[in-house]
Parts: structure tokens; sequence; C-alpha cells
């Protein structure tokens, strides 16, 4: 199942992606479930759902528009070089432990919606990304356990402001612009999966090939991710965690390649989707 | 005035420190404003509050317990190595900007809550801190005018797991244990402080003091602090900035002093308030 965040007729709201559209749960179930989030946390508490006849098309392409998967989450942990190429290319130490930070829920955009590249820096960067959703409560999970925490995947262009993220060791400023966080287009729940290690990952810029690599060539897999973040840190459902990227961003390419106003950016995650945002400058920027 | 926000007869609430106790404003107001935050966002919105009256005392010491003086937070944003001792002891490099990371709302308690020593790292070490709530939105703040959007101050032991937070150059791991981040006892409204610089922050553990100095030793004052961290991010009434630790802290200390269960520790900040905590072990680890 595609679970999808969407805006229709100037109501934020959450469903189905299904043939021809999507079909609107939050219609359904809003008055109690205002959100995808809170329906992955009913689903935890053993509320069961049956969507079997949730087949309509409530809003089809171009009546709908879709937000960050998660529009919500309570915490947005990102993993930082997880692939070897990106690690050697960006010129940082192997570590014993997987690199995490973390961005605000305000720096997520859905996709289709633009990337912001800020009014205070143009060294707007693509990084493509798996993402996972979280789907179960989980706090000091051993790995062999944590496959069971995931509700599913998406796709994630976790654009990066790269003199920010410079300015100190600490990545955060260059992490969390608003709106330099896409997150879709849908939530693949982890039923539908069967094994990620041989599926591919592709950022395009405008229809370039700039990343290419497979989900297995991660140094830390989800499971040792979701086992090291659940030592420090309990997690919830609708929690987000960005996997890292692959090598090829274009902070470290001679010449450079920055993201700018009318570039189109796409990251595909074979059988996970395909994310796709323009590029705009901050209003008023 | 100094709010703070409290558990009582198992509900929480907020209200005003007053002599003998607090005055409880979520009993009166908490249908509408259910804690301190909302409370200050009520007052960004332009909402005026004749608190005049508001002296009774609800609760005396001992029917009370603190919680963290805003218990949920959006954003807790803190700066690393903002005291030149601080800076040399932990071999930072200087920076042109200050150095940013984040908390998750729920690593913080409030005065007299127990600091949680994690059961999987015994290096729990104090940061005793000068912290900021925000009372106004605010983006693209310049200096001169970052003062408006403090609503006031507190006081912070920002106790840090010192292993996690080397794993990588990433602090996120050792700042992000629940529990480890103590916030009050009160919020003191800016309009009570009249000037900063020359007030003394001392950590004492166990009745020892291990760190103090005074407020304007730190590298980036408050306004540097809220200009930065608003080219990068919107700040919203309830958001907490802990704004950097002394010199003094135990993990470079020869031999080392780390915080242990049965340990008390206190951070004073003059005129702001004295938070004290002791030192457990997190449940059943």
């Amino acid at each position: 199942m595609k679970f999808v965040s969407f805006t229709a007729q100037g109501r934020r709201s959450f469903g189905i992606a299904v043939t021809g559209g999507v079909h609107d749960l939050g219609a359904r179930l809003g008055s109690v479930l205002p959100d995808l989030r809170t329906f992955l946390q009913a689903k935890a508490l053993g509320a069961t759902f049956d969507l079997s006849a949730a087949t309509t098309v409530d809003y089809a392409p171009g009546e709908f528009g879709h937000e960050p998967v998660i529009p919500n989450p309570d915490k947005v942990l990102c993993v930082g070089h997880n692939y070897e190429e990106h690690r050697r290319e960006t010129e940082r130490d192997p570590t014993a432990h997987p690199s995490v930070f973390i961005r605000f829920a305000d720096t997520l955009v859905g996709h289709e919606a633009p990337i912001v590249r800020p009014a205070v820096s143009h060294v707007l960067d693509y990084e493509g990304e798996l993402a996972i959703v979280i789907g179960r409560p989980g706090w000091r999970v051993p790995q062999e356990a944590a496959m069971a925490l995931v509700a599913g995947f998406t796709v994630c262009n976790e654009a990066s402001v790269r003199d920010f993220q410079r300015h100190t060791i600490q990545f955060t400023p260059g992490k969390n612009f608003p709106g330099t966080c896409a997150l879709g287009p849908a939530l693949v729940t982890a039923d539908e999966i069967d094994g990620l290690d041989h599926r591919a990952i592709t950022t395009t810029l405008n229809g370039e090939v700039v990343q290419n690599a497979t989900l297995g060539d991660m140094i830390f897999g989800i499971p040792e991710i979701i086992a090291y973040v659940t030592t420090f840190t309990r997690l919830a459902p609708g929690d987000v965690i960005a996997t890292g990227t692959p090598g090829g961003v274009g902070f470290k390419r001679n010449p450079q390649l920055l993201m700018k106003p009318g570039d189109v950016c796409e990251v595909a995650v074979e059988d996970i989707g395909r994310l796709r945002n323009p590029i705009a400058d901050e209003p008023g920027g």
C-alpha cells in the first residue's frame, strides 16, 4: 500500500495512492486521525482498519498537491556520509558508528513542491536518499528486531546549504533552512518491499544522472542505524530517518554543480518512488 | 515575573512563582491555553492578561513538582564551545559563527528532577548554561532587534554523554539521551533583567564549585546567536536556546570528574535562578 499526505481544496489530508489519483482517508477518519502520523500511531496502538474498499478516487492528479509524506514528524534524523564514495569525496574519516544529525520538521516539502534556495546562500546541493518512516515505538532495539519498527520507505532529497553546513563542524545550519528537504511522493509500506539491497537509487538534475548507487552500498544498513539511534533516543510512529546520500554531490565536483532556480531535481529509488522537485528562490529573497 | 511549568495532583500545568509557592494559571486558562508555550504564543499574537491579582498560592513547595520551564518546545537549539576557556579545554578551533546543535524536547527535565545517567554509558558530564526562551516569532532578525524576541531567561544543565558525543563529529547522540537536559526552575521575564554581562554563572557538583564565569565571557552574545540562528531557521514562542557552557567541564579534568547516581549538580545564574538536580541511573538500566 502507498500512503500519501496531500492538500486538496485548501484542506490538508492524507490517504492512499490508488489507480487514477488518491483516496482520501482524512475525509473519512480525520475527525479522530487528522494526519498520517496519527494514523500510524493508532495502528501502533493496535487499531486495525479495513481498507479493502479504499480504492475510489477522490482527487485525480492536478486536483491535489503533495505534502511531505509525514508533514509533522516529531523527530527527523539523518545519517551523514553513509556511502563509501560520498565519505571519500567529502574527506570524512571512517567512523565506528553512524554520523547522525537532526532536521526540524519545517525543512520538509512534498513531491513537486519547490526546494527553496535561501536568499542568504546559493550553495544549494542535492542529496538523494532512501528514507525510513517509523511505525512502532522503539527504544534499545537490537538489530535483529529493527525492521519491525519500520512502517515503510520513501524517497528524500536532503538538499544541503554547503557553506552554512561548514561554518563549524556541526551540520545543523546547512541542514535546516526551510523548504530544503523533499520527502515523498509516498510511503510504501514495508510489506510491499522484499529486500532493499539490490535496488538502485538515482539522482538526476535537469535529466542528467548525478548520483547512481544501489542501497546495498550503504556503510551502515537500516538495522544498524535503528539499533544505534535507539540507544540514545526513543523512536515513535511518524519519525523519519534519512539514510544518507551516495557519491556524486555537486559541491565536490569540479566545476561545482549547484542547484538554481528553474532546475528540476529528481531522486528515484527502485520500487519506492520517484521524487521530483523544481528549485525556486526563497519568496521575497 | 517568574513563570513555571509544574505538575500537581497528577495534572500538568503552568503558572507564576509567587511568595509561598505557585499560582496556577493553567487551572484558570488551561481550557484554552494548556501550557506555557501556548500562553507565550497567545501573548505574541497580541493577547494581554491582567495578572495583577495572580498572587495567591495554589500549591506550596512540596505540593507540586517542577517540569522543564517549557516542557514541549518545538525547537531546542544549543550553542557549543561559546566560552573561550571551554573552547580551549575541548581543543575546538575558533569559528566565525556559533556552533549550533539540536536537542529533542524529550531530553528535558525540570528543577529537582533527576538527570538520567544512561544504562549504556556512564560518561555523563555537567554543562551549566544560561538559556533563552523565545517570546516572538523571528526570521532574519538583525542583532539590534534580537533582544525583542526574548521572552526571558532560565538556567540549563545541558548534561552530555561524552563518549557518544564523540562517536563522530556530530554531537547529536551525546546530547539526546532522555532526561539529560535540566531546564528551570523558572522563566524570568526579560523586563526583570537589566543587563546580563556582569552576572555570574556557577556550577557546583556536590557543593564543590566546578564552573565559574560571568555571562559577558560568552564568545557570541545573545543578539549574535539569535541573528545567526534566524538566518537559517524560524524561531517561535516557546523555542529554547542554550547559550553554551564555561570552562571546567568534568570530562577534560585530570582525573575526570563525571556525574554519578547520588550526586547533586546545581547551576546558578545570578538573578535568574538556581537549578538543582540529583543524578540517577536510568530506570531499569
